[in-house]
């Protein structure tokens, strides 16, 4: 139990590692930042963005995280400044006579953000550059770890020297295949499990509107087009463009070939109102050329050794996109990371011990909902039980808020409750509105209100879908 | 996809490795075996054996893969000569007063066998080096695999130096920490899961008795002293010793601390007829001397790629000793490697990928029941509802065969059906059972049965032990 720790190397430079380096940093430790590839704010590096190109929807728990290190809010403020918010889904059916079927976030108005995740990260390089304290090296892929003894050892990419560096603590942020997890499990008998899902995803490019220069789709939504096994997500960047992703099966991929013919009637046929927007020799020309990328979901426990390692963000729990909680999640790790630094002084073994214990069940929780939420945005969220119980849990939120119902997307995206502590809720509040929902009465009116707010069910139909809907959900 | 694959290289010269090796050489292949520890068979290496040392319980499963090879069964007549049949468990106390309960593990007297890991694996290579197409190449560690290239990359842990190998296939048997698992895993998405769980296994022995020089237990029985969370085992080897194993959590490990005081202590609460046994002194010297070791449980899928390479045993399904089922699903694993070989000739990436296919089921199956006997070997063996259902499930073995009824033990060791098509027939099985149960007439029949050989509970009682036991099953 080292009483005064002084030295921490960072593995990973992504926005987690980052953000702990700079925590570390305002905390007067030491900090080395080793990154396996190069700088990304190097001209030369651009393309190294590529890979992480999903944009980013930060929500409160990332804005947490990232306000609560240094003064006055200043890098948070920077981040924000060049976000983009986004206040609901827009659902496509794709027919081009459709406009889309808005849904907001949250009935008192608060949104996600949508955030490059280049520039998040440059902004918190930039912070680091700043600092007396702080070292940045990349081109450093980690080989080796002596843990009681405090070694590491690097590799020099480009010279292939190998560098050994003394540390008191590692932290581990170098992503889903974390080499610092890999070589943690030599010392920590470590629960682990991943899992691919039988989806890809690929990129596509909305650029602005040829002539108005404007975006070419409402720029406060994040836009879907579910079906059922794929879908096709549209997310604003400030240039007012949008990044798409296609998410399918490798089958359904391989299906298409390399054929434009297939891929256009494939598009035709599912996202017809995408086509001009992307442009048609455009939009093959990005099939052809982005590559299709697999998406992994990590568990593991524990999450640290001794005083001497710990891993966060993706290294310990990368999830699937779908909730849009990945850097959220990672970010506020390094918040909780240094709420038990502060409850344990001195004692190092005990903080991160109590933060390994305190994290698990909510890192388990958040990657479990994400998976769920594959689900739903791909099929339910067109569903009519889907949208009634939305739709009840959401006026019972906005007008009777002592009754303390708020749903669980609120609770995840515009709280920084513990994710277990936002299931268990959901959990009880599910049960109370389930027996409410066996008083027809309470049906009986609430389906009035439905039928005023949808305007084209029937009084029977639309209690029948709230019933529905109640004891589904 | 190559026609006519010539060459192999088998990782890991453990048993389920060296038993792929021979089947590949009398398959025709050329053979290379490489193992990073040394030679098993050299006096210099005995000591290697000790932390595989729990005893084999070799059965039906085992004893089909050892048969399948060759010519004459040699080999497996060879192995069976150094076996020592268990007919049943035998259940003790712990007080010196108590003989033990025995629990024949068949009641057509069919029985497992207990099998020195050393002797079995000495025997596979023995076979192997008889083979003119095969080469044994020990000390060496897998450090890089191009599999595409099929080339596979060595390092001489004598002299450090690194040896590239050309192939046509992999075939890992290396392990419940394969390094052909984790390298594989850079060619396939791969869904893998590791828990180590909270249980040390730690060993003693029972020397021959110092006068008569015979086993100072029934040496045709597996002991048991279940309590519980913790247990304690002895199983017979050929030279009249048992070969003991304490489960125990690392927690109740560490109060007993290197207090020769609390460790008796502990023996005379739990396992006191254990003490004269070993000897008060060699206990002690033991609980100081041996290593406490921890169990994982691997589960992965699929288990190969391409044409290229595929994992087999502990390193495809590393699983709890608590079925006696790791090492006979491994030798197993071969066998039917083979039967998918032979199902798709000429076509190597058909033949592989229909055995992951087809196996991954299985092998999930008996990973999962030998976690759930771990909790029944050490709780529900002495529980009245436990027995009572095993005593009905047998009398309908036994005496109306025609029913079908056999139980999970008997099919698991006693058969070589799919371990899937065991547990999914336990389920319907005990569908019926319930249903029958619903006639209490059976019910009160089969209650003045049990009675007749427990002699000591009521009819009422047993009645209703029998109808419990129906229903927890």
């Amino acid at each position: 139990m080292s009483t005064s720790p002084k030295k921490v190397v960072v593995i990973g430079a992504g926005p987690v590692g980052s953000l702990a380096a700079l925590y570390f940093s305002h905390a007067n430790w030491e900090v080395e930042l080793y990154e396996l590839r190069g700088d990304l704010r190097l001209p030369e590096n651009l393309s190294l963005n590529f890979s992480k190109s999903i944009n980013l929807a930060l929500s409160d728990r990332g804005i947490d995280g990232l306000r609560n290190v240094g003064d006055n809010e200043v890098l948070l403020k920077k981040v924000l400044e060049e976000t983009i918010p986004m206040h609901g889904r827009m659902i496509h059916s794709g027919k081009p006579s459709d406009k889309g079927m808005s849904q907001g976030y949250d009935v008192h108005g608060r949104f996600i953000r949508s955030a490059d995740r280049w520039k998040l990260n440059v902004q918190i390089l930039d912070a680091l550059a700043e600092r007396g304290n702080v070292k940045m090296i990349f081109n450093h892929g980690l080989r080796k770890m002596d843990l009681d003894a405090g070694e590491v050892e690097f590799e020099n990419t480009k010279t292939k020297e190998s560098v050994t560096v003394h540390t008191d603590l590692v932290v581990g942020a170098d992503g889903a295949h974390s080499a610092t997890r890999r070589l943690l499990q030599k010392n920590v008998q470590m629960y682990y499990e991943q899992t691919y899902i039988d989806t890809l995803w690929q990129e596509y490019h909305i650029p602005p509107h040829p002539i108005t220069g404007d975006f070419q789709l409402s720029p406060n939504h994040l836009h879907i087009w579910p079906k059922q096994t794929y879908m096709f997500i549209a997310i604003p960047s400030a240039d007012k463009t949008f990044t798409c992703t296609l998410f399918m099966s490798p089958s359904l991929f391989a299906g298409l070939g390399k054929s434009r013919e297939k891929h256009l009637a494939f598009f035709k046929k599912n996202f017809e109102d995408v086509i001009p927007l992307v442009g048609e020799d455009a939009l093959f020309d990005q099939f052809m050329r982005n590559p299709r990328l697999p998406l992994i979901s990590v568990k593991c426990d524990p999450y640290h050794y001794k005083d001497r390692a710990i891993i966060i963000g993706d290294a310990a729990h990368a999830m699937v996109p779908f909730y849009g909680q990945g850097m959220n999640a990672g970010l506020e790790d390094v918040r909780v990371l240094f709420d038990h630094l502060a409850l344990h002084p001195g004692d190092l073994a005990a903080a991160l011990a109590s933060y390994s214990k305190h994290r698990r069940p909510d890192s388990h929780c958040i990657n479990d909902l994400a998976m769920r939420n594959y689900i739903e945005m791909r099929a339910s969220v067109t569903s009519r039980a889907y949208l009634a119980r939305k739709w009840v849990e959401e006026m019972l939120y906005a007008y009777i808020p002592w009754l303390g119902v708020r749903t669980m997307y609120s609770m995840v995206s515009f709280s920084s409750l513990r994710y277990s502590e936002v299931v268990e809720r959901v959990r009880r509040q599910k049960l109370w509105m389930d027996t409410i929902a066996g008083g027809v009465v309470l049906a009986g009116v609430l389906g009035v209100g439905f039928v005023g707010l949808r305007g084209k069910t029937g009084v029977v139909g639309t209690a029948r879908a709230v019933w529905r809907a109640l004891r589904e959900g």
